[in-house]
């Protein structure tokens, strides 16, 4: 009775605060701003691109983004998106000429980070560069299944598939490669690793630049494959590029 | 107790399916299937841009989708991602030229459809061209609250705002422009119509083709805001993009 109380008190209040600030809430067919979570608007604006240069997860939004990297919805996330790109892989004839080419970034790609990025909050504590090339030295990201699956299907059906990372040449290049290894992910056709000239470009500016690389040595880019906007964003995209969720941090 | 005994038997009837398909869902901390939705992982997708070219709302979705578009998440969606528009609008120094333009596309960016959509299972139904060409008649489509603040202030900043929509000029535009009106949708440009030329195109390829003429004409576009991915690619997109969300239905 007092909870049905405090509604109507809550409701009026509402509506007559709504009504002062001009706000026209005409959709809504019942009031239910109990049922919106703002973590879940934060996300989806993340996703959707409409949110960039982000530097830390809203320190409010830790529980909801735990949950969601470790409850099941990321996994299914991840595994819905990867059907979508198994759908589009079929419809694409590989020539015998060998140079249908795919290209998958490799952090939170094909390897996830979520073991180092538990140890921060899940993203809510700022970038620790040194912190994270620590945690790349032991090369011990576990592969993300799906991915998996998709690299292997790729590699079978023919694509000579390329592995774009921003991870440093000269200090990550060997514990990189021994990681992706030991996870299963053999047969590619090159990882290609950030070298000195592209030291201090932008994600957009390196990726576009190799990819251009490729487009010149002949190679048809038929998929491209992220979990930043940055690795779909800038020129020589690929016929198709996916994004893949990842809400714990932004490569600008 | 039940509930207990339930939950163990499941639980190793999914820890031993698991392993047979060989899924390895190493990073989840806790068996939480239940909190995972179907649904928004689908709608995560689509705004994201991964599904592409769908006809319908999954049918199981329905109460997932009218939760969301009446429940107050759709509302408070669309005002978060106004708020980073705003922020970038600030950033903008708009020339005494007039040329400083800015682009809205019409339904559910501008206006909505939601009370047609209510009436189609909230897109759980196909494409209904009539019935929605009657809706459109009807000129009741009312303003989507945030959208009109942010049309404001681009006009009132001088910006030149430039509302593109896929509606046929021929049968439409009067109704269109007498709806915009009477909600508040006054000082802008122009309103571009669908015409001729461009009957059966895409939408990319229509926008894509009115964005080029504004450029030619010297327009230089600062934003672009649609409710559609096809809004929002294509060429001469302009210096940023910003998705609004829609589930309900897809443009293709």
């Amino acid at each position: 009775m007092v909870k049905r109380v405090r509604e109507i008190f809550v409701f009026f209040f509402l509506a007559i605060f709504s009504k002062a600030i001009g706000i026209k809430p005409f959709w809504r067919t019942r009031w239910a701003a109990d049922r919106s979570n703002e973590c879940l608007t934060w996300q989806l604006a993340v996703e959707a691109n409409n949110v960039r240069g982000w530097r830390t997860v809203p320190a409010h939004c830790l529980h909801h983004i735990e949950t969601y990297m470790t409850g099941g919805q990321y996994e299914q996330d991840i595994n819905y998106i990867v059907e979508q790109i198994q759908n589009y892989v079929t419809q694409v004839t590989v020539d015998e000429d060998g140079m249908d080419a795919w290209i998958l970034d490799v952090d939170d790609t094909c390897i996830s980070n979520i073991f180092y990025y538990k140890r921060k909050k899940y993203g809510c504590e700022p970038y620790d560069p040194w912190g994270f090339k620590a945690w790349v030295m032991k090369a011990e990201c576990p592969a993300i299944p799906a991915v998996l699956g998709l690299f292997q299907k790729l590699v079978d059906s023919g694509f000579k598939v390329f592995l774009i990372t921003g991870r440093d040449e000269e200090t990550l290049a060997a514990a990189t490669i021994d990681n992706l290894h030991t996870q299963g992910f053999i047969g590619y056709e090159r990882v290609v690793f950030r070298t000195e000239p592209f030291k201090g470009k932008s994600a957009v500016v390196y990726k576009s630049a190799i990819r251009k690389q490729l487009m010149e040595q002949g190679y048809r880019i038929w998929g491209n494959v992220g979990d930043q906007w940055t690795d779909l964003q800038g020129e020589y995209l690929g016929n198709r590029t996916f994004k893949l969720p990842n809400p714990m941090y932004c490569v600008p």
